[in-house]
């Protein structure tokens, strides 16, 4: 608690672009982010005054960070459970628990729990030897147990060949069906240590080379079935893990309803739309559920809202001063969140969202929108 | 511009509650914002990184916190007009130029000018005795011609008496006949230097004590024909004075038209409602103007957005936090803002903006918002 606002102070492990967006969330509830960062050029590290640097494996760092904290909370989820399971003994108001944010880190025991809870998920076994990945059957995905993002760590195999390149990298693996998609879901919830939970619409997502390029809100024609069964998952998730803070839950659907894809236990992309399109940005939310404050409104800002990714593009062409300085003229009603980070090529460097009403039209304007930012034309 | 992202630096003289809101857009701009701070506590430099400490009113404090900034530009008007000129003739890229911002730093140089443009305002005059306000008629009110700001610089005058005492101050006074007003009323236009132009819509401004505690976006039940004469008046200023950034008029709605009241060139609290209530903040377009970037879209987000200004409230009774929660708790869809400051009554501390049809309905959420954080209750 900060003596002079008399407001708490937040420490969020990782500096990445959700630290840096929640650290405007957090400007508006009368404080200022404390960030744990590995490098001081870090998209969050750049933009607030409280950075320690130190790494997120290490329990003499993260305590160290923590000391002055009113609730530390995550920006990403590798930090290990030993050094987790060290900072709740010393004390620390850690949100998620690391009980729960075990299942985000370890997709192992996330298939075991949602499968003891019911829901229904792509068939999936450990695996560790291409024996295993052969009586599992291709064509198939193999993913890592833990540590992936934006499609690291997640392999598609069509032949034995692949799987053994992916095997002879010793990591901890599961083998999963791929799934014949109508398309990918995703619904968001909030949840306090109250035990208080505010819903998000779903979502549409759209993934490119396994990173998340497109996000529609709500997802469009959507049975309210599905919608409502997808609610029921996430509050199913939520509660039941005792999760803290935001929850997204990917969903796959398909002819025969919907699967869990992942789960993650933060801020997350799919839930970017919503710093226009909804009362309470996920980041504002996030916030509010991990000091356990009362939960703000989900409710929709406009009928439609459609976020696009910006991805780094080749060098050469003109600056990003200059993209950006396009798309403001082309589109002046688009909404542009720029991460700082230096652009190279695929690297997630910014979102553009629109709101309204035509769902397509603003499909098209987000696609272009973030197509000048990433190719200068 | 900075190498690594590629983007511009914006430097801000003042670290006010203005600049703070100015970072929170600066960071979706991929930027970082640059303030001159009197002290480490203030607003903005309590939640940025980039705090030079310095004086204002010093040019070569002015001179070095300027240096490596593509533009330069103020969260209020009080820098001395030669600092400003000192830095124009370094080189450096002022934005308002100090030829523009002169009109909200002298209030009898704007009152000339606004005559000579044939604005209509209220009858006025230079006063230096106590003879000169009594030719010009009681009752009036005096202003300082300068420095003034939430109310300080500016007193009700009923008897010689009154005027006396404030003219034993010594500083440079205007006198203005004290108008029988229907309402206060203010618009907002952004100017690029390469002019482009975007007008926000008319809002209503509620004064208390003479510090601005309400403003209904857009202004409830107003004429067509006075709103197109608020766009005209302006129009007229920003254009004829040359004004980059943003430019608020506050006027006076009679029943003899429109007056003018007031110029800000900056951000202005008559424009907090813009966060949520417009596709493009005013924060974010000060910050696009001044870059001489393309402007952004002012359409509205929600037929009304009410914004309430928090005061600091007595001392005793509950935290600010566990007001804040009570708050959020009232109403899960109020968007509040809190500056960071330490509380002291009568201080503005933070504001509440809530959005949606019913403009009698969200007044009286609004105030019930601002209550609780003001008063615990």
């Amino acid at each position: 608690m900060d003596p002079a606002t008399q407001l708490p102070t937040v420490g969020m492990i990782g500096a990445g672009q959700l630290a840096r967006m929640t650290h405007q969330a957090a400007i508006a509830l009368g404080q200022s982010l404390k960030v744990l960062a590995a490098d001081p050029a870090e998209s969050a590290a750049v933009v607030t005054p409280a950075v320690t640097l130190g790494d997120y494996r290490d329990a003499a760092d993260l305590l160290a960070f923590a000391r002055d904290c009113t609730v530390v909370t995550f920006d990403h989820e590798h930090v290990p459970q030993e050094a987790l399971k060290a900072l709740v003994a010393d004390g620390v108001d850690v949100q998620p628990r690391p009980e729960a944010l075990r299942f985000a880190q370890d997709k192992q025991a996330m298939r075991e729990r949602m499968g003891s809870l019911g829901l229904t998920q792509p068939r999936w076994a450990p695996v560790d030897s291409i024996s295993d990945v052969e009586a599992f059957g291709l064509p198939c995905v193999l993913k890592a147990v833990s540590g992936g993002y934006d499609g690291k760590g997640v392999w598609m195999i069509d032949e034995p060949g692949q799987a053994q390149a992916v095997l002879a990298s010793g990591i901890r693996l599961i083998a999963e069906e791929r799934m014949p998609l109508q398309r990918e879901l995703a619904i968001q919830i909030a949840r306090s240590p109250r035990g208080e939970t505010a819903l998000y619409p779903v979502v549409e997502t759209v993934q490119t080379a396994g990173i998340c390029t497109e996000v529609v809100a709500p997802a469009p024609h959507l049975d309210e079935a599905v919608a409502e069964a997808a609610r029921g998952i996430a509050l199913t998730v939520a509660n039941d893990l005792d999760v803290c803070g935001m929850l997204a839950v990917e969903l796959f659907q398909t002819s025969k309803g919907l699967f869990v894809n992942e789960l993650a236990m933060r801020a997350h992309n799919s839930g970017h739309w919503s710093i226009e399109g909804a009362r309470t940005s996920q980041f504002e939310q996030h916030l509010r559920a991990v000091l356990d404050y009362p939960l703000g409104s989900t409710e929709t800002a406009a009928p439609y809202t459609v976020m696009a990714n910006v991805l780094g593009g080749e060098s050469g062409g003109p600056r990003l001063d200059e993209r950006l300085q396009q798309l403001l003229a082309e589109d002046p009603g688009a909404h542009v969140h720029l991460y700082g980070k230096a652009v190279r090529p695929g690297r997630k460097i910014g979102h553009v969202t629109v709101c309204g009403d035509d769902v397509d039209n603003l499909r098209r304007r987000a696609a272009r929108a973030a197509q000048w930012l990433t190719e200068g034309k």
